[in-house]
This record gives structure tokens, C-alpha cells and sequence, in this order.
């Protein structure tokens, strides 16, 4: 074996509380090293009577490692444990402090889950994972009220510059809810919508006005109670990272120095030295006109808690998206928790991060990050074709195992936003290629997005190509890509294997574009097939508990499809995809476990 | 390269601030398969002109690792980071997201630090690296006042049982300061004083005042007040996990069970019976005695950190050693460090914890936490002599790297406690081994802790016989151990190097009990050498940056030993142990770097 391949720590993606009083434990090994392994445990307090073993079922593997998984629950609230790992004629204990053949008695050095308290469970909001979200950027999504048009507003469909205004606004938004009803989506997500300069508002000049481009607070609030009375929620994004430089605080500053009440209220960078080349002060970036707030200022947070505070008593708004909340300090972060939690428990907490974020993500700051790893793995495969099916699935796993499952679960999907280049134009305008990676996002974990006007197959390259206005003629809409992505947000409200059941490639190889996987659970079994390539091809999937008598219905076509000696035949034509739901004659259902 | 081994991931003993601006990374790689390590790091949003790489040294080693490590200072705070490793011709880069042998451009999947907050580094009080600690136990210390003597008080030095009570109390211990400050420790930890029904008192009846048996809350404010004016700190032994039985609020729950206003402080199991074998609430482990706390419950979170907050308050205490502290809830430790920090900055909070404790020392909770895993090693090494010199330098060393080296520096080091037999006893008596095992305490990382009486030779087995009363008849004392115990102090309060110096295994080889290391800062070099066996044996070790000029002065003997084609050759007797300071003819020190 290869002992120095594995991992096992307490807490993180290692061993959390999914369900109450039942701790969820993983444990790394190399790909393809080991056959089997079982986790030992019981109570330290009494090892000796209350020792168990269970075996671990292998959840999925990346490139390099496979991931074991199971649940076991604690006897009163305590659980000490070690692995036992099986290879050949090899067994091999693994322990916290060592690692070893033969483990005789309640060594020490066992890992330890001391206590399963059911207050330390991470416990992201219920309804994100059945949630489908829809980006809106509100100066391009729909002009209702031309009053309120900035100076110089542009014709709808001008050119899309960083600098000029088209005048969408919250009325249009608000007329145009009888389209997002239709299409299906549950919950919209706002970029900024609070006084400020530019036009994508992410220099707040204040954070307590919708911007008088787009109405006013009445507005939003009115607009909101709509939303909710449609079933749609509503989530705002809030810049805590840094304000726009016509910030009141910050123009303060910029006139009184040191000697202003708010100086403290942003980061000085050596001397105060206004000729300088760059600014004397922190900013986002290198952008002068976003200064960094100081987080460490106790009156500026309180500042900036009081804002989502105002938002969520006012508006009843259901969650925030946290720009760069990866480059704010972990304290800032549970104190925002805790006050916003306290008004609204199930309020969504979703940052703006593209790396590893899981010291944000332990129950106690966010609830969730933008999944911008997937993202990235399904651009490469579907978009840019650059990476195979075996790449895919080994990075898309990566990310599976990275944070507890309910993170998972929680996580905000997107295939490209505001900060993008579109995701048709990515696909270099194949439709079908763009349908693949829709179908890969709506079947898999988390709350999937959709960037306004990629569902009617808009265009569109990097900023500000990618922000051009909503196109609501409909002779100009992709009609057939809209019927796509409600028949996408049916399917996945009607079934909730497909939102967290479990998940398993089944075809995922070197060199090869097309990809398998299933998901399922109790009451429903899918199969999703697809093939990246402009070649038709035929694709044998394992299907391995199977009964004789069950058949694979294509969602689309209604295709009957017969396994046959456990495998399951299929053609797939060039860029073609099959979402298959299995159809039993009789009510038994696939039962391969939470992961096998 | 063994790829699947490598090992970093942002946050926790991975990546963290030690100074301000200054991130320190770490790398894990499989033992002897990688030959150097650079990190390349730059400001993710200015990579082309930021770029950098820095060599990395390897920190230290263990049974199956090599553990890397590099500072590095942030761009603008920002950090984004890969490895670059290198063995033989091959050479491979390691980021996030992905493992390559070419990496052209700033790829998707770097490492991020994304802003190194000064307000999330992590500070355990400075003073507790520089700290020498005095375990007490109270009633079996010192008798200073006869009149507070419990009834059927034993006479002095009587065999210690479960049961029994000495009348030792706070008197006896301010009659006694003069002995400890000749002993020259600088803290005192005192376990449980209050108001409780055993002679250990950890089942708290009365939180809030000291046991009558001790005597009351003025004489600890005077013993605090004293212990101060010497230069003595004090910390308090708190148990926030239970009570006790006699503990009002749960004599008021037995008495009218769901109908008690205290009902949800405690944990109800299934259905109230009292007639049940096993109580109907949780408890400590199974003592039927100690009821478990439901640190949920706000009322009582509140009671419980306002008892830390009054003994802060009235008596100016310094710390407290947190019993338990793994089976109490994230949020209750975050709630109570926000508490009692507000209150005193560098007030020490310390957990009584055995496994690994990197979820609880992250900064939000705990500074650190009783260090048992190297008192095993100690044990295991130094008393039973069942692992060799090389399995005790891979468990100190694993332990070394498991944390941030701020909270390795503030670890409490023990041989011993109330808790285990007492050192010497594992030592079959055999006071040069002690002498070993105090000598690598003393010159260990963390605050090293006496159990009171070991200094003067005494011994006990498990409890109750380690908490034999304290024998204050000199004609009794070892005094020879004593001075040797001054001695050690006096050399680590004299020399930084001893306390958070560099750390190398110099000798630790497989089948040998013998094991030297070097401790080393700006000014000091020492070299710490033991031959735990009974045979005399010859030791070599390489001291390869020594000049030719440079004599090592044994601290005890005085004899000098010069280094020869810089292996520094020395005779240890069958048990014996050296200390050896390095002597310069100029000031020049050693300068092998942080690590190496």
C-alpha cells in the first residue's frame, strides 16, 4: 500500500455531521491501492464493550485518489475510531498518531470525533439545494421605466461598453416576472443594485438606496413581495470588500486625511501622498476608484452588518451574494453570520471565491461558495473540448469531495456570469455543446444559474461583450433552447435524485469525450449520457444491479433502451446527450447505498 | 515522485501568518523522494510582474514525511501560490487544482492566501512561550490554616485513596511561595479550587466561590496579589463540560425534572427514569456524578462565561486550563475567547485535549492545548523505553508540524499531572532517567509544566497514588534533583534558543536509544545529547557550520569538546545526558536559517 498517500483529518470534508448524531467520515488512499476498508469505532470511555467495525464503501475517486465514505453514529455523542485497510494478504491499521499491522487493544492515538454536538453541524439553508437561480445585471435585463434612464442612455442593443448605460431597471424586472415564471426559475440574483458610479454598481456610493437608475427601496421591496408571492426568492449581491470611491466615508478621507472620523474606516499604504502613482490607500485590485475597507474597525463593522441588517427587515431578502469575500477576515465573517442568522435563519450566505474555500465553510461564516472549480472543468470539456471525459470526471470528483456534503449540496453552479465570457460563445456558438454543459449543470449539485439570456442563447464575449441587453424580441430568442432549460428546470424540480441523490460516473476514460454517470435515489434512478465530439458514437454503460426486466427511458426521444448481461447499449450522435430515467415493472429500485 | 503523498492545503498548519504580513508555508512530501522545493508566489490579479520564487528548507522530518516550509512576504497582502519540486531530473509543479511538470502561464488552480489579515493571525499570550508552570493539587500541596481542614482529615502524607482529604488549602500554599520562586517557576496551575464534594474538586457545586476547605475568595485574591508581586502567574482550572451532582441548578432538575427552570442546561437521554441503571442524562464518560452541560442553551452559556469573566474580574486571574474542552461545542469556545479577551487580551485559554486540536486553534477559540501526544513519546521513550530514539523523533517531529508555530510555542508540556502516574514511577525510579526526560522538556518548544513534588523525587503510581501529599521534610527531599530542576530553569529563562529556537534531530536512528538535537537562535547554539541505556556509548554528531575554532562547553561538567572535521565526538555514560553550549572565540553564531 501506499501509506503516505493517506489523508484522514477531524472536521473539514474528513468527518462531519451531515444528519444529526451521525458523523460522516472519509478517508483517502491512492487510486487503485486498496480493496477495502473498514473504520473501527466506539466510545474512548469504554472501547472495549462498545468497539464496532463497518465497512466503508468507496464514494468516488479523482486522478490520483479514491475517496472512502461512512456513516456511523456515535454511542452517547463519542466517537473514537481508526481504519483498517485491506490489500491482498496485507491489512493495515491507520490511526491518528501511527500506522501499524496489528492493533491489539485501545492504542493511543485513535482519531477522535469527541463530541457530535448537533449546534457545531453545518447546516447551510434547506432550500438552496432545490433552488434554480437566475443572474440578473440590472442595467441590461429590461428598461419598464424610462424616467428613471441615466443621462445618455443608450438604444437597447447598442454596443455593450465598460462605460455607457442601457437604463434596465426593477419595473422591467418586475413586468418581465411573468417570463421568468414561465421558464421555471425559483430565485433571482441580483448583481448590485445599490447607489453607485458605474454602471455593474460595484463601487457602492451607498449601500442603503437602490440606485436611482433602477427605482427605489419601495420598489424593491414591492418587487420582492411579488417574487415571494410567486415562489420566487430573491438574492442580493453586497460588496463588504472594498466601496466605490464616491463612498460619503471615503470622500471624507480623501479630503481630511488622517484627521477624518473615517480614516480608520480604510488601509493605509505608507504615507498619505496624493501624487503618488499608485494610491496611498488599499484598494480591490490595482482599481483606485474601489478603496479596501479596514474589517478590523469595529464601528465600520458594525457599519457594514447594519446593511444587510436594513435588507433583510426592509425587503425580506432571502440571501446575499459576498463579492471578494475571500479577501475579508474570518472574524468579520462570523460576525456577519451571527447577526443575519439571528434575523433570518435560512438566509443564503454564498461567496465570491474560485479557490479552495473551506475556511469559510465550517459552519460558522459562509453557507456556501460560487463553484467556480466545476465551472472551470465544464468550460475546458464542453466548451473548449481540451480535456477529456477522464479529466472531467477527475476534477468534477475533486470538487464532490472537497467540502462536507451539505456544502456540496449548497453550492451555487454556474457555467458563466457577468465576470465571464458567455457560455454559447464559449461553445463557439454550438448550441448542442452549450445544451451538454446545461444538462451536466442541472443534474449535478447545488443551486444551478443561469446568466440572463443564455437560456434564449444569447452571445457574448468577455466583460463587456458578455453584458449585452436582453434580446425580448422573440423572433430573436432561441425558442428551442428556452423549451431546453424549463424542460432542464422541470425535471429537476420534479426529481430529487437528480438534486441530491447519489452520483457516480460510469463512463469516464482517457481520450475519449463521451461521459456517463448516474444519479439516483429511493424513488428514482437516472442515467446521463453525452458525446463531446463531432463523430456519432456508441457507448456501453455498466449497469450492474439491474434487473432483466427494467428498461432506460430517453427523456427526449422516449427511446426504450434494454439492458442486457448488466450493460446498457446506446447510440450517441455528434454532441448528443440522453438523460435517461429507468422505468421498473415493478416498485424495487436500485439500492447501491448512499455512494456505490 | 510519490505524487499521491504531497500534502498542502491553505489555512490550519499549512499556510498561516506567524509575524505580521508574513505567511509561512508548508509542504509534505513522501521521506527522501524530493530534493529541494521552491515556491513561486505573486499577486493573483499582477502575476506576470509579481512573479517570485523562493527556495524552500525542510523543517524537519518524521516516520514517513519530509516536511517543507518557506515565509514569504504578500503583495498588497495578497498571495497566490504553486510549488515547483524537484528530484533527480524530474521536476513537477504542484498548485490546487492540478499536478504538471510544465505550468507556462498563470493557470486556473493556484494556491491562494487571498489576504493576510492581521486579525486572523493567531496569538496565543507571548508570555506562555517564555513561561515555566507549577502543577498544584490543592488539598494534597501544603496544610497552611488547620481550621479549614475538612472533617476526618487524614494526617499528612497517609495513604492517598479515591476518598480521603488532606486539608491542604491556599495558605499553605502563599507559606509556601518562597520555595516556589527558589524553585523559579513563573505560573501556577491550580486544579479546581471551587466549591465541590470530592477532594479534586473537577464536580463543581458552586462555580462562583472558592471550596471552604481552600479557604475563600479573598485569600486567592490575596495569593493572586502576591503570586503577581513575585512575578507569578495563576491559572484556574474550570470545568465548563459538567457539574457536579450537588451543583443547585441540578439539584433543582432532580427535584422537578422537565418542570425545572434549569431543565435544558442539561441533556436529556430518552425518556426521565430514575429508576433507570444508566442516568437519563448525559454525562461525563459514565460517572452517574457528573451531568453533562447542553452548552446550547444561551441562559447557560451565558452562566457559564461569566464565571471565567468573575475570576478575571475580582481576582486578575491569568488563565484557564479547560477541562474536557474537545467535548464542548465550537461555538460555546468562540463565544467564551470573545468574552474573556475583551476582558484581559492576553489571558491564556488552554484545552484539556489528546488528539489532534488543529479545529479548536485556529484562533477563534483556544490558544492551545495540554501537549499529550509528545508526553506519550516522552513515556514511551525516556520511562518504558519500548520506541527507539528514531520513532521518538517521528512522533515529537510530527507533533512539531501539526499546528502553527505560534501555538506549538505556547503548548503546555507535561510529564505528568493528576491524571497519570508521575514520571518517575515510569521511570522504575531511576532518577537519571527523569533527568533525561526533564532535560528534553525543558528544552522542547511550549511551556513546560512540574507536577508539583516531582522536583523532590516523589513517586506514585495511577491515581490516587500520584496525588500523595507533598513531602516537605528536606531530609526527604531529593535535593539533587531539585537544583537539577533550577537548573533547567534557570537555562531556559536565560536562553531564548531553548524556548523557540530552531529545532533539528541531530542523532535518532532506528535500534538506538541514544538521540541528540540542536536548539539555535541569533545568539545562542546549543546541543542536547542522552543515552537512555544502560550501557555507556559514544556519540558523534555532525555540527557541519561549526568553524574550527568553535568549543562546546558541557553546562553541567564544563568540559570542552572541540569539534573535528565538524563531527562533534562525545562519551555518554550508561543513562547520561549532556547539554552543550557552543563558545565562540568571535560573536559570529551559527546561521543555518529559520529551518535549516
Amino acid at each position: 500500500m501506499n501509506v503516505e498517500a493517506l489523508y484522514h483529518r477531524h472536521k473539514q470534508n474528513w468527518a462531519f455531521i451531515y444528519e444529526q448524531n451521525v458523523v460522516y467520515l472519509r478517508l483517502r488512499t491512492m487510486k487503485n491501492d486498496v480493496e477495502s476498508v473498514q473504520v473501527c469505532y466506539g466510545d474512548k470511555y469504554n472501547w472495549y464493550k462498545t468497539e464496532q467495525k463497518a465497512d466503508m464503501y468507496k464514494l468516488l475517486s479523482d486522478a490520483l485518489y479514491d475517496y472512502w465514505e461512512v456513516q456511523v453514529q456515535p454511542i452517547f455523542g463519542r466517537l473514537s475510531y481508526r481504519f483498517l485497510l485491506h490489500a491482498g494478504d496485507q491489512s493495515l491499521y491507520y490511526a491518528e498518531r501511527w500506522c501499524k499491522e496489528y492493533a491489539a487493544e485501545y492504542d493511543f492515538g485513535n482519531f477522535e470525533y469527541p463530541y457530535a454536538h448537533e449546534r457545531d453541524r453545518i447546516t447551510p439553508p434547506d432550500w438552496v439545494k432545490d433552488a434554480v437561480l437566475y443572474q440578473i445585471f440590472p442595467d441590461r435585463f429590461a428598461n419598464g421605466d424610462h424616467a428613471n434612464d441615466p443621462v445618455q442612455t443608450e438604444q437597447w442593443e447598442a454596443t455593450s461598453t465598460k462605460l455607457n448605460f442601457f437604463g434596465g431597471d426593477l419595473q422591467g424586472v418586475l413586468d418581465r416576472l411573468d417570463y421568468l415564471t414561465k421558464l421555471g426559475i425559483t430565485c433571482i440574483y441580483f448583481t448590485p443594485l445599490f447607489q453607485a458610479e458605474t454602471n455593474h454598481k460595484y463601487d457602492t456610493a451607498d449601500y442603503y438606496n437602490v440606485d436611482r437608475q433602477f427605482g427605489d427601496n419601495e420598489l424593491l421591496k414591492k418587487l420582492v413581495d411579488e417574487c415571494h408571492q410567486r415562489g420566487i426568492r430573491v438574492l442580493l449581491d453586497i460588496v463588504f470588500n472594498h466601496s466605490g470611491h464616491t463612498f460619503p466615508p471615503f470622500v471624507d478621507v480623501m479630503k481630511n486625511n488622517r484627521l477624518s472620523p473615517y480614516a480608520d474606516w480604510f488601509i493605509w499604504r505608507d504615507e498619505w501622498n496624493k501624487q503618488s502613482d499608485t494610491p496611498a490607500y488599499e484598494t480591490f485590485g490595482y482599481e483606485a476608484n474601489l478603496p479596501k475597507f479596514n474589517t478590523s474597525n469595529s464601528e465600520l463593522i458594525e457599519y457594514l452588518v447594519n446593511i444587510a441588517v436594513f435588507w433583510l427587515k426592509t425587503c425580506d431578502i432571502d440571501g446575499f451574494r459576498l463579492d471578494v469575500a475571500n479577501e475579508i477576515d474570518h472574524r468579520f465573517w462570523r460576525t456577519f453570520r451571527d447577526s443575519v442568522k439571528a434575523i433570518k435563519p435560512d438566509v443564503y450566505l454564498v461567496g465570491e471565491m474560485m479557490h479552495d474555500a473551506m475556511a469559510w465553510l465550517q459552519g460558522d461564516q459562509l453557507d456556501a461558495v460560487m463553484d467556480y472549480p466545476v465551472r472551470y472543468s465544464a468550460i475546458q470539456f464542453f466548451a473548449a473540448r481540451r480535456i477529456d471525459g477522464k479529466e472531467f470526471a477527475d476534477t468534477v470528483s475533486a470538487q464532490m469531495v472537497a467540502y462536507p456534503l451539505q456544502v456540496v449540496e449548497a453550492s451555487f453552479q454556474l457555467l458563466g456570469s457577468h465576470d465571464t465570457a458567455r457560455m454559447l460563445t464559449l461553445c463557439q456558438g454550438n448550441t448542442e455543446q452549450l445544451k451538454q454543459a446545461v444538462l451536466f449543470q442541472f443534474t449535478y449539485y447545488g443551486a444551478p444559474c443561469i446568466y440572463y439570456g443564455d437560456e434564449i442563447g444569447m452571445s457574448g464575449g468577455d466583460d463587456p461583450d458578455n453584458r449585452r441587453c436582453m434580446i425580448w424580441d422573440e423572433d430573436r430568442q432561441d425558442s428551442q433552447l428556452f423549451e431546453f432549460y424549463q424542460q432542464m428546470i422541470v425535471m429537476r424540480k420534479q426529481y430529487s435524485a437528480l438534486r441530491y441523490g447519489g452520483y457516480r460516473f460510469l463512463h469516464a476514460e482517457a481520450g475519449d469525450h463521451k461521459i456517463a454517470y448516474e444519479r439516483w435515489d429511493d424513488s428514482e434512478h437516472f442515467i446521463v449520457a453525452m458525446n463531446v465530439s463531432e463523430q456519432a458514437a456508441a457507448l456501453s454503460v455498466s449497469v450492474k444491479d439491474t434487473n432483466a426486466d427494467e428498461h432506460w427511458v430517453d427523456v427526449w426521444s422516449g427511446e426504450v433502451l434494454i439492458a442486457k448481461a448488466r450493460m446498457l447499449a446506446m447510440e450517441l450522435p455528434a454532441f448528443g446527450y440522453r438523460l435517461l430515467r429507468r422505468h421498473t415493472t415493478h416498485n424495487a429500485v436500485h439500492n447501491t447505498g448512499k455512494g456505490a
